[in-house]
């Protein structure tokens, strides 16, 4: 299927707008007196087989949308359900591009059947539908305000998508007082047809939108949309709020790997990967908006300058700015020079700089010109708490001033009440993020300084393995759930994945496994027996740990071939293994997720995995090394692999085996899940103890 | 020294202002018509030669404070420091009881000299000091403004002391906005000698109080100040913001415990076990200031109803409670029941709440009166996003009325911007805490939570052993700075410390070795040389492990009296030492800390355990077994310990363990510090394998 098209829909030359009535206060109605307040270009229909032929709100009215005389781009309908088969079927007879949903009572109270029959019907007539059950849509550079929701933005640069109409009119309400503008503002409701993967494509290249922000309960096409984000992200900040990931991190799942990587981690994972700014509450959202509204997302980085006329507010920031992994970096002599000249000795000129309490609008100023233009510094806290001879307002214009002079991004964190309100005011209008105090601010640059951190994988790996054989095990266990260990380990060795050294003999050839175990001592061995006859194999002693002699490893031999015998094992084979006494346990493993398909683990392993919790995820293919290393150091058993305390480990070993692991899941799709755990990191190995293959079935 | 009484400073009869002159810029002038603003009611003295006779600012004004027919209860200085002697003099000659030093030029710029001369006159008159460089004080129970501050706070319940000038100007602008209320306003300055302990003496039992407040960048008489708080924080909240951790924290230290436990952690678990409720920063700060402004911390608990106007917002606002570890309870049958009766059918009577997007104010208030009777709920957050019908500034008023009618803490939340402004006007006025977004609130109701659920410690332990022996060991060693093993040893056993089984040889005493390890084997040993002319043993081969059968002993004993004889060793033992292979890791440690004596630390053991990170603190003694039950809970190994993972651990033995360690720390004072890392954990045992005591000198 090709994309659908829905520049019609973004861009429409008429609209009908179907339950208009002569009280102002029918929905319908306001949303004409909506669409007229905001000055649509194109011919405005009112539709209302009573008032046919009469003028509504000034605007014609007619008796259905098939008695004009071209086809709609857009028809926006506010009436009840049970009448809308009707309405489509008139919008068909029109040719109508687009149908904007408002009304409620479809698939959200149960009525799914009407919602889907309506969906197929526009969608065999190429019909896109928004909605049902949302706001609308306004467009500010297409004059056009299709909603109800009561305000309209001013022009701006964000695109704001949103499934929950209540959020929309909050941030619609907080925009005006920050005096935020829009591009676009798009109510999804139900989703029957569009979704926001479809606007992230339409969008994507038009020039008034320089930043996409989200608010999703729910994603409806993952991987394609996840695959735009990929595509747009770096160019145009992906700002998404999912909500209610604490009740989805409730969902139980079977496996290590599953259970450590519910499904909200697994989306989690893959916005990162894709390079979106993920957010976790509507204050979090707001701030981001507010600072990518005004600054380009690269503009951003670690290093934060603090500018203060109060010591002790500005040694709280930095404990915040620690707080939110953040730097505030020594400044250079140079710098440090030259704000001595400009600031009174009693002047901190260390970063954070404190021009003291008697600092007028001047110091801010003096001090400005010199921050803005180190380059050890990549953007600028302004503080200011109103002491007695504090320039507020003054301060605020001419913080203001920056605004045009510098790309280094200016926050401005003015810390009080009343006082300083006339300075947000100010900087509102000026367009100078500000903050009541600084850690929301400091919050908001770390989600966009890790994003610009994050590495986008853009190159695939490939496999030079002969894989024929393990084909052949997959074919032949196809009605099985998981691989036995014997198999298991073909997987192991056809991909050069270390494990324990393993030989199973015949219970009969005890000569072979005398001979084995002579080159193998001193090292020890851990013996089992082996048979499927044989289930429990621990309560009946099948494992004995630690031979280290002939004399032991006979008498094991002997145990064994009495619980054969006992048990008339027709099946039984006698396995030994070396036997890995110590190393650092660690987890990894690959799990499926429906949206997003292979997800990587890895973290610290062994029985005590799910407490530590120390665990970091990757939506697959990663594509180098660096991936892995970056991956490895988000966790804290990274830190000690990577030598913090003087141990030395195999770590290219480590990327080795997640490459790998990698590959060999990427190879044979009919693979659903591979756990590991644990993998013992020694000196020089990277065993995998104990690998499970569970099948797709 | 007996506690110096407060009560005329606090109450004063008359004041007189030293630096008032005819220039209204001047700040004594201005504080001077602070004053007077303020409606003072004693007498009111200008000091200036210059104008002596005159009146200013209506005010009679003599040349100096000894030219008063009596004796001041307060003085107000506000002239160059280099005068500050003189007028001390003079202070001195009128018998005055305190001053507070508005000006500067003291310590804080490096002139100790002249601070502490100062300091030391007025203590030998029984003079008290605020200050120098402070902003003054502003007691509004009493019409005082004795302070250059740009405001005046009305009469509230907050005490607030702060050792940062430009804090108080912030919070008083703030608090003129929240229209809170002050009892006390008090600026520290350099502390010369009015400190925040004595301030909390005096006023603790002040009915007009009923929250401290405290920004201090030190403390002054730390265990004294603690004390204080233990004693009156279960009945009058304490709050208090430290700044500066970060950089605190970078203090290195030697010991493995000291560098988990940093002063300002010490502090900080010092604050906690006391009662205090400590706050990271001035939004934390405000946010709990006006929580405890409206209602008791006993009122608030760990389970919240969320009451909503729009589901999203609400599902957001339930990840926001799980962050913040409150819980979100299961609403009873009853409640639901009742909620279902008046609230629409498409209504959401599950917790969050969901009124549904056309809630008008009546929907709000027939919630509420149900929610504010229900059981199961500690307190109730009210969240409103504004719709097309929703009634904001009405249910504001409604919301208020319920401030009078239940002691159950509402706490109000409108996201929006110009259309919620009204409401949050409301809210002030009718002391309803309101916050712009729902974390603000949470984060504050969790530190009120913690500090309820924190239980104080009041009983101590006691010790009946027999310690004679030890003190002989610690007077034998007091030049050194740590005890040798053997010394260590003795230590264990008095105390009954399980350790690893150790005996000492005589290396001509094959027989015994021998005979010994018959009972032994096959359990493993670790034999030791042990050797004061011989240093690093382990170079030498010196320590031989897993000694687990005659023919190993035998080889050891031979390679230990070749080495014996090779370097001539006069002192040698041969040690034999039961080998504990494998089990937790566990650390404990007691360092001391020159404000609160001990510090207990517990965590994860071993070589890792600077990275995991995994510590609590507390500040000894504590008191019982459950005590020790929170801390060890407190941790990642904690939740291993209890047996999450289905295993068994001796729980028990550990608190055992760290009371006897508590024990031996403050049964013998001349001990610095204790470490012990690794404690093995196995099933039945809690093994100390090594313990290091340092001593102090």
């Amino acid at each position: 299927m090709l994309q659908k098209s829905l520049n019609s829909f973004f861009k429409p030359k008429n609209i009908a707008i179907i339950g208009v009535s002569k009280n102002p206060q029918k929905l319908g109605t306001q949303i004409l007196q909506n669409i007229l307040n905001a000055k649509f270009q194109g011919d405005i229909i009112a539709i209302n087989p009573k008032h046919a032929g009469e003028k509504l709100l000034n605007q014609p009215c007619l008796a259905q949308v098939s008695d004009h005389h071209e086809s709609f781009d857009l028809v926006v309908m506010v009436i009840p359900a049970k009448f809308s088969e009707n309405i489509i079927n008139d919008c068909i007879k029109n040719k109508t591009k687009n149908i904007i949903i408002i009304s409620a009572g479809f698939g959200e109270v149960g009525n799914h059947e009407l919602e889907n029959k309506i969906t197929q019907k526009c969608a065999n007539h190429n019909i896109n539908i928004l909605g049902p059950n949302c706001l609308g849509v306004i467009f500010p550079y297409a004059n056009l305000n299709a909603s109800f929701a009561d305000g309209y933005p001013q022009k701006g640069n964000i695109c704001f998508v949103s499934q929950s109409g209540a959020f929309c009119t909050a941030i619609l309400d907080w925009a005006h007082e920050k005096k935020l503008g829009f591009s676009h503002f798009i109510s999804l409701g139900n989703k029957s047809d569009i979704s926001e993967d479809q606007i992230l494509a339409t969008l994507q290249d038009d020039d008034n939108v320089e930043i996409f922000a989200f608010y999703l309960e729910s994603i409806k096409n993952g991987s394609k949309f996840i695959e735009l984000i990929q595509k747009i992200s770096s160019k145009k900040p992906i700002i998404i709020l999912e909500p209610g990931s604490s009740a989805k991190a409730a969902e139980a799942s079977a496996s290590h790997t599953g259970s450590l990587a519910p499904n909200h981690k697994v989306l989690q994972a893959a916005y990162k990967a894709a390079g979106a700014i993920q957010v976790r509450s509507m204050r979090d959202m707001f701030s981001v908006i507010k600072l990518l509204s005004y600054y380009k997302q690269e503009n951003f980085g670690k290093n934060c300058a603090v500018l203060t006329n109060a010591g002790g507010v500005g040694v709280l920031t930095s404990d915040l700015i620690e707080d939110a992994n953040l730097i505030l970096p020594e400044l250079s002599q140079s710098t440090q020079q030259a704000l001595k000249q400009v600031l009174p000795a009693e002047a901190n000129t260390k970063n954070p700089i404190d021009i003291i309490g008697d600092a007028k609008a001047d110091r801010y100023e003096n001090s400005l010109k010199i921050l803005t233009t180190a380059p050890e510094i990549d953007e600028i806290l302004v503080l200011l708490t109103p002491q007695a001879v504090t320039e507020v307002e003054k301060t605020a214009k001419l913080i203001s001033t920056y605004k045009l002079k510098t790309n280094k991004p200016i926050i401005a964190c003015f810390v009080g009440g009343t006082k300083i309100r006339p300075a947000l005011k100010i900087f509102n209008e000026n367009q100078i993020p500000s903050f009541r105090f600084p850690e929301e601010g400091l919050d908001a640059i770390t989600k966009i300084v890790h994003r610009n951190q994050n590495k986008i994988c853009q190159t695939f790996p490939h496999n030079n393995r002969n894989t024929e054989k393990l084909t052949k095990i997959l074919i032949r266990n196809k009605n099985k759930t998981a691989l036995c260990a014997a198999d298991v380990q073909h997987f192991l060795d056809t991909y050069d994945i270390d494990s324990p050294q393993t030989l199973n003999f015949n219970p009969n050839n005890w000569q072979d496994a005398l001979e084995f175990s002579q080159d193998f001592f001193p090292k020890k061995l851990v013996g089992k027996l082996i048979s499927q006859e044989l289930l429990h194999k621990t309560d009946q002693k099948g494992v004995i740990l630690s031979i280290q002699s002939t004399e032991k490893l006979e008498m094991m031999w002997k145990h064994f071939q009495d619980i054969i015998t006992k048990n008339n094992l027709t099946d039984a084979k006698i396995q030994l293994q070396e036997q890995i006494d110590s190393g650092l346990e660690i987890i990894t493993g690959i799990s499926s997720d429906k949206n997003f398909g292979k997800i990587l683990l890895f973290g610290t392993g062994g029985i005590y995995t799910e407490i530590w919790q120390d665990t970091s995820l990757r939506v697959l293919p990663v594509c180098n090394q660096q991936c892995f290393k970056n991956m490895i150091s988000e966790t804290k058993i990274g830190q000690i692999l990577a030598g913090t305390r003087g141990q030395i480990f195999p770590l290219e070993k480590v990327y080795q085996t997640l490459e790998k692991i990698q590959q060999l899941i990427l190879d044979f799709p009919q693979i659903a899940s591979i756990d590991c755990n644990p993998i013992l990191i020694t000196e020089k190995r990277v065993i995998c103890v104990d690998m499970k293959i569970i099948l797709k079935n």
